[in-house]
């Protein structure tokens, strides 16, 4: 079952030539969540081949424009093509407002169903929950009111083996129990141990997703032992006074924040428009984080299940 | 001195991975127009070396997104490049409402000064003009209210013959009015017609740009004798009912109004998002109008000087 995350946008807000605003999809098994939505979104998505009708839940970080001005087109689009769905966003809640006039002004009826959900940017809270997935939003350190993203798998089930229902006569109904833990009480009154029923599910995999923000030590706690961190590092380390200034990272702080945080991989971008090559960044990361990766726009990176 | 137009974007409304929606930028002599902004128009800008701050003119034909979304995003980017210029957009009036929240919510103060010019979707219109060059916006025929426009060089002077300036001892003051079709009195009272004078300048030359629209023949008269003209065929001839109904052209209706305008060359674009290959479409156009070529993003289609 999947859990990988795909670069649509590594850029920070002056536009380049060569890499998109800020945006990526996650598709944690098989729900596809798209964070942040910069201008060009969804020419990236069809560029690789990523459906628009799998879209349904929106996380929009903060609202500098290279981190939303992808919306309204993308919402136009979904419109155009009649899909019959709701769209959850979840934004600081002026950006319902500040879309409102182009919404009014789309002909027709929308056939999408928007809903906003605001994000607090005061304290940690969790904005998402099925049976399998949470999404926790988080305060980060920008100049203006921004949030990073925890995804995690929850509850993973036992994978039962054939055998053994085979061997016990196991009915379909205690099948699900068992799952979660049951032991199984066989026909000659044995009792069989869920330990033996079972293999033990893959350990539950988590994203954390952290730009714009300088480094800000008091999430380390939320982002501990994530699998995968994508941090921003707009900056070398020779920019460190500009990266404070204008609240965001250099590459030390990235590779600083994914090894306190004990990090398994740490993907940086949001790569400011002075750099086309950005290899330097790479380098520095490592320096501090062994295990550090550039986005690249296009690339998918994935947190293989493990037990 | 060049009078060429390039290519932003070709597609129409829906995204695809091979086309950008509509923009253009034509340079007249020198000035940067900007014709139409869809989503990623800045990015193309950038890829296509064309600076930002050579941009003081912004034209959107009509309040369909895929040729407005990216104008928030340049607005953006000359305000954080903090250019300090007048940006003159000629528009429905209702533009400037859909992007004000966006606009107020820029922090710090706009470097930029945006003046919103309404156009009138009744009849033609001199929108712009300065010595050399006018603008006429003109209504189209689309589902909702849209404008062609024509810039054309208008007064060319002629071109002083520089020997004659040394035969006749002409003073610097009298170079102005020669140009402009004086004779010369030398100094012994003889008079130097302006024909010995001067060579004829080359004749003014003509863009017209008419895209959303069905075949509109009432808009022969103003694109009369055009040296190039853009006009939309979104569907090939067999899509032709759709067309119509969806207030679009077919490539035979753009190589209609070609000819029957007695233009010199035909760009076809902003073609459906369902036609990767748009090969067909130059094929079919030609069998009206053998002078056609094909929108291709990032091409620059030269007008030459013709004396």
């Amino acid at each position: 079952m999947p859990f990988e995350v795909t670069i649509l946008g590594s850029n920070s807000a002056l536009p380049t030539s060569n890499r998109y605003p800020t945006a990526q999809v996650l598709n944690v098994l098989g729900r596809f969540f798209l964070i942040d939505c910069g201008e060009g979104t969804q020419i990236q998505l069809r560029r690789n081949k990523i459906g628009f009708g799998k879209i349904k839940h929106i996380f929009i970080s903060h609202l500098h424009g290279d981190h939303y001005f992808g919306l309204i087109g993308l919402i136009s689009t979904l419109n155009l093509l009649g899909l019959k769905t709701d769209i959850h966003i979840y934004s600081a809640s002026e950006l319902k407002n500040l879309l409102q006039p182009q919404i009014d002004f789309f002909r027709g009826e929308m056939s999408v169903n928007l809903i906003f959900h605001p994000l607090n940017f005061k304290k940690q809270q969790k904005i998402y929950e099925d049976k399998r997935v949470e999404v926790i939003s988080f305060p980060v350190k920008h100049s203006i009111p921004t949030c990073g993203f925890l995804f995690r798998e929850t509850h993973k089930p036992a994978n039962i083996k054939k055998e053994m229902i085979e061997n016990y006569n196991i009915p379909l109904n205690k099948i699900k129990d068992i799952k979660n833990g049951a032991d199984f009480v066989a026909d000659d009154g044995k009792v069989i141990l869920n330990k033996q029923l079972t293999i033990p599910p893959s350990k539950p995999r988590s994203y954390a997703f952290c730009t714009d923000t300088a480094p800000h030590f008091p999430n380390l706690e939320i982002i501990k032992n994530v699998d995968l961190l994508y941090h921003e590092a707009t900056f070398p380390e020779s920019m460190k006074d500009f990266a404070n200034k204008t609240f965001h990272s250099t590459t030390i702080d990235a590779g600083e924040m994914a090894k306190q945080a004990n990090a398994k991989k740490l993907i940086i971008g949001h790569f400011s428009a002075r750099y086309k090559d950005v290899s330097l960044f790479l380098e520095e990361a490592k320096t501090v984080f062994k295990n550090t990766v550039l986005a690249k726009d296009g690339k998918t990176y994935s947190i293989p299940g493990k037990r």
